[in-house]
């Protein structure tokens, strides 16, 4: 498996390390943020900006807070989905939803300070040791502009204003190109700029970006309707419960799995502008849409 | 009055500008953000930033995307907390709070979406044109920090934590300190750091900005008491009605009406440190104490 499993462990161990530590009054605030960002989950988007920092022959470590700052962004969009205000979901990654364990303004409160977290941790002096002050500045700029109103958070909005509208191909396009491209976009171009990519080097990185976003999507939808509970760890079926469109439902099974394999070819495809072994990204964009959960 | 209007103007048109315009999908979550971003209010945090950066003798016209990301900072932290799993507030400087008029869903997520905006326009390609990277990461960071889990967000949970709990002087104090006082710290240490003050200097302003925040709550506690619905633009007695502890139910009126009033000299004479005139930031202290709303 290459790096990934040591990768894997520093992401942990650094995601815990990144969170205040101490006897501070805020306690109940620190440990609902432990709480969703220990809970586990593929941890996917830290590792693609340490395997694009690989790439680009960096030291991954100054890659480091970037890759956590984008779990932390992840992990605070997921905290307040989950809130009865938006999909009301009872449990995550098979445990109690952030705000049925703490309460819903605790849970806004902690989806709020894994944001500001993010941004603390990108800009901080530890993370200035292992890069310049240019290459920070444009990292954390990306994550700021796919994080928000036209990136991760529009999608949300454009998902909530879809519900229960038969939302065509182009609509839903757009929705998971933002809810779910755009910070795994965010994830390979920090990567890429932290470790001192060219302007080519980072398109190829988009385009990779963009093609598994959108294989990781429709493998979420099919895995919707074919998985259980317990593969998922949580509620199946709630696509169309809600009366959502999905690939699956405009597409149909069969056509979803064989888009999802053109979407990763092309993915793999983008990799070739890199001169150094692209064999682990290569892996990661197969592994996404041969997954169970 | 000074520059102060001339400022004011330009804060209010530079929080416009900052705004995605254009023909976008989400249209509603922009509008919702517009609404709450430009439905008035003191503009007190960005004017603070100008006046430190003019103070250290350099253009104010750098400042001004960290002046307006803290208002986006301040502004996002007012709509989560009129949300009903908060503060649960439907009015909001006379108008309608933000979830009323958009809906919850729409009200978090715009927060959402504000508090990425702020650092999208620190650290963007147009507000590097006007500052170096260093000092960009400094003050973007020193945002981040401040308003964060050991800030301004912390301070909101010490807050939640205490109601009908009568909590004692040394309680509200450090709920004050990060709830108000961070935010108000931020504003100031970031206009030095643009302006590019020395450690001495951006003292002077932390020692400043944490006198005025507490003698702005204080203020804000006693206008609670004494005011009326018409002359705050939200409703009154608030404090009480909710059995949360206040600088006026633990000190009486009088004893806080003298409290401001040191505190504000303490804040002026903080300003000492700094060669150029500080008429407008000494104006501003005392006009804090002074208001009606």
């Amino acid at each position: 498996m290459l790096n990934q499993e040591k990768y894997r462990i520093m992401i942990e161990d650094a995601l815990k390390s990144y969170l205040p530590h101490g006897d501070y009054t805020e306690k109940t605030l620190l440990e609902s943020m432990e709480y969703s960002l220990m809970i586990g989950g593929k941890r996917i988007r830290p590792m693609l900006t340490l395997l694009f920092c690989e790439l680009c022959g960096a030291d991954v470590k100054a890659a480091l807070p970037y890759a956590c700052a984008v779990e932390m962004i992840h992990t605070y969009s997921l905290v307040h989905d989950d809130l009865p205000c938006m999909d009301d979901d009872d449990y995550r990654r098979g445990k109690l939803s952030n705000h049925k364990v703490y309460g819903e303004d605790v849970a806004t409160l902690c989806g709020d300070a894994l944001q500001s977290l993010a941004f603390d941790i990108m800009l901080s002096d530890d993370a200035l040791k292992m890069t310049t002050a240019d290459r920070a500045v444009k990292a954390a700029h990306t994550l700021a502009k796919y994080s928000g109103a036209l990136g991760m958070v529009g999608g949300q909005v454009i998902d909530i204003e879809n519900e229960n509208k038969n939302a065509q191909l182009d609509v839903l396009r757009e929705m998971d190109d933002k809810k779910t491209g755009a910070l795994i976009k965010a994830s390979c171009e920090m990567g890429c700029i932290i470790g001192g990519a060219d302007a080519k080097q980072i398109e190829a990185a988009t385009v990779y970006a963009e093609n598994i976003g959108m294989a990781f999507q429709i493998v979420d939808d099919i895995l919707d309707v074919t998985s259980s509970f317990e593969q998922l760890g949580k509620p199946t079926g709630s696509d169309s419960d809600n009366n959502k469109s999905t690939y699956v439902s405009l597409l149909g099974v069969d056509k979803c799995k064989e888009l999802a394999k053109e979407l990763t070819k092309k993915a793999i495809g983008a990799l070739s502008v890199f001169e150094a072994d692209t064999t682990a990204l290569v892996q990661l964009a197969e592994s996404l849409i041969n997954r169970q959960n």
